[in-house]
């Protein structure tokens, strides 16, 4: 495995952005994996993320010294503020640290654990928060501090304050709501900005709130959905990440929705997880940038 | 193309609606092609549909006479009395007669069009009603009568009255809202209940309404829909026939997803007309039971 | 939940099919729930699947008794005969039992032994056999005995010898390969007919063998595929039970199609486990009728 | 609709190709619409293309001279010699000239041009050329020129030929076979190297050759697809542009797939179609690279 840093950029669209960022790469001699830009032309946006190999090469006399990032990175910070870049600057050796949420259904914590298990995720994952006791066994399995937070509508002050107080002792850089029945207060929300994802069992904007398959159900729909996306003030609300579907009949009943409904929810929690840890997500006007 | 009939049946479920419906057609020596049931346990509703062929059969010494289709419509009556049905009896030697209405976009219409033409849909199509002359060419190439009916909001009383007088004098079955761009009144939709379908560019109940691209745009999903409805009083509420949905990113536009979704809108309301000609498709509780 | 029978069928086509079936179990008052069934009329044969409640409903003076199941048996024998149908009763109260086999990759067995464990699969998992020690603390974790036994092309008439003694001991009606890797001998496929389940990492017929995803890579197809099939005697070629596909690019590499492919494996192959266990599928001509 | 030019580039990978193109394009004050890149590691290779404004800008003094094509192609030349590359510079205002063919199948041909017509398709179409004359009302509907040209295995060579002096005397870039059921000579392919569009009514490599759908029922496959692609001189072989599926069951007869086919043939057939007009695709190593 390459060590590797990801820059992601977004800024006002102007003339020869590509050129200048592109060309200091160049001059200090990156080697590009792989680069992507998207113009957001009606707001006048452009948005880039570029990833490059941080070893050195191995040339006839022995491997040459590895990218200057440290260098670069003084660089780029003038040209940054002349163009009023955001930026983000990663290398892969840092690699995030995660907490995970649930209640008491564990189909995504277990899928999740296991990709992280077997390097699908590549992050570390220092602590599971929940207010069920049903996922300490899982915890204990694959060696993840376990942290039991009693919580409910009326007691939530108290249960957030003991829930940021771990996070910062652990230092978490992404909070994943792996169904999390809880919600979130805006004060905490504001404390972890693009950096809570949740999964919400249906196809987002249709049926927020609760019980969403039973609303699916009733409605008489074709398809189900389940939508990962980032936690904002606003309930079921926030930029979309991912989304995907599941054809449904007549036959099915509200127990087969929720069953296949796992199977989707899985597949777009764990692809956000995946796309955040892997710096591809950008967040403007409520929606995302995910480069592929 | 051997002559079919198809039964469909709603009723309250009982014991015994299988063996009674199947041992009536087998009294009358009917050769059952295809047969399915649904139950509905919650509302403790039973549904049929049962395709048998009205041909006779080759046997040593010639053709059997066909099925005693009057005979068996004398017999039943008085069971479906017995047992609360609804019920429809069809005929594929009766081919229904459809009337399409469209706007200004055409894809669908030139879509059905060509598929009726090479024999997908199995219907008449005495007329198109429009109220642009956008259609008039196309209705022509495809030996339609065209009528053009000029409408919006301020006339639609006299535009509907027009309208309803040619239903009536082409003996309509059924009405196909290919993209027609108004609004029907109640009074209207009363007059063909379950027999008025429509596409709407959007996975409903996700934005219903007017512009559901903008929308879809503006809120960032990552896949948009289409779907095929009944048409109830209620605007874009009706049951549910078909939906479909495709995958869009970032880099989509509100055109982008109003040419990707013009894929969708073809697709699920040809396979909404093409369900309901087979007489594949019963109503309750503002769904639908979609037999395949 | 309520206790269940179903009875699966398959035998010539012939005309009152349906009807001699449910009358019988109309006469013996059962409360059918679903019933289905599927003509193949260029073979002529025909198919049905029939589930019904097993329990005494309640009246005015108390419960009535249960379906008299062996009385039921008895009198459909001598008409299975007569109509020359391959017949199978199943009760929901016994339980199938299922061996899982893999090898060193575990993302299908965590899937199945998550799934078992929240209840998505009515099965009992007496044992999980692999010739790599990889899974032993998963088995553990989910207290499923584990038997390890060693296999190679070598040793295989060894190592079958040893399964199918274990197979025997635990009374296994099923088995599963969730991506084990040593090919089966005719003699042990034959041992289990239509009762061995495998996952094969490529849309069948496509790229049948090894390494299905470096194939599909360098054919430079658009979507990578899964198979769950029975396994026959010829590899890769058996009746297909479900497949399922997802959409690369240019961009996906041979380690992001294995990726992409872990997901579509798990979900092709719970599916087929699901539905043999929920008695829904029969094979016939190398090909499988699933019931939904 | 503005004008727009875009590079399409493939070359040996090497440090500071995007610095060296972006910086080039900056220097003639190019406002680049998109851009985008893909890097083949295994094979060294590097893949791009550009798109950008031909038009000048509104200033406070009026507008800006447009951007300076002669001049940059001029400038561009020698840098794609010192790096080696393959490339193609196309403005939107030189529309491609493309002939469709067909059989006796027009569902593709009906797509396409009605696809065209509503400015989906930015081509022109000076020529219809088929060896049935079903196509011969369609064409005159939208008033494009029919040639009918005899063909059959033993009349190929005379066949070629005249359709080669259509072509030439049409100046034809792209030749789409639209259900074209005739083999083309390898003579014919070479002289339109990734300038022939076929599409195959199978999920490719699956079920190549002739009757795909009956291959597929025998088979017993649960997904059908369609594939389009360039056209080679090995049959249904050639780069793959595009590829979907749809699900079928049991009760779907060779007929259903055929129809349902129909549906998935047109949609990956108009896809490239849409793809290759907007210079987005690039072929190397039998397979495409598809800018989206």
């Amino acid at each position: 495995m390459k060590d590797t840093a990801v820059l992601l950029i977004d800024c006002p669209d102007r003339k020869g952005l590509v050129a200048r960022v592109a060309g200091l790469l160049y001059e200090y001699g990156a080697n590009i994996l792989h680069a992507d830009q998207h113009q957001d032309h009606e707001q006048g946006l452009f948005f880039m993320r570029v990833e490059w190999s941080l070893n050195g090469e191995k040339s006839g006399s022995g491997e040459m010294p590895g990218f200057d990032l440290a260098g670069f990175r003084k660089a780029f910070a003038p040209l940054a503020a002349e163009l009023a870049m955001h930026w983000k600057l990663s290398v892969s050796t840092e690699r995030p640290r995660v907490a995970l949420f649930c209640s008491q259904y564990l189909h995504c914590m277990a899928d999740l654990l296991h990709r992280w298990r077997t390097g699908e995720l590549e992050c570390e994952i220092p602590v599971i928060v929940s207010n069920h006791r049903a996922v300490e066994n899982l915890a204990a399995f694959y060696g993840v501090p376990f942290e039991y937070i009693e919580n409910t509508a009326a007691k939530r002050a108290e249960a957030e304050a003991r829930q940021l107080e771990v996070l910062e002792a652990k230092r978490i850089d992404l909070v994943v709501l792996a169904r999390y029945m809880q919600v979130l207060s805006p004060a905490f929300v504001e404390r972890y900005p693009a950096a809570i994802i949740n999964v919400h069992h249906s196809f987002l904007p249709a049926f927020t709130g609760a019980k969403p398959y039973h609303a699916a159900h009733a409605r008489g729909v074709k398809l189900i959905g389940a939508t990962s996306h980032y936690v904002t003030e606003v309930l079921d609300d926030g930029p979309i990440i991912e989304q995907d579907v599941a054809r449904i009949s007549h036959r099915d009943q509200v127990e087969d929705l929720v069953a296949r409904g796992r199977d989707l929810e899985r597949l777009v929690l764990s692809r956000a997880v995946r796309w955040h840890l892997s710096q591809r997500i950008l967040c403007y006007s409520n929606k995302t940038v995910v480069f592929d």
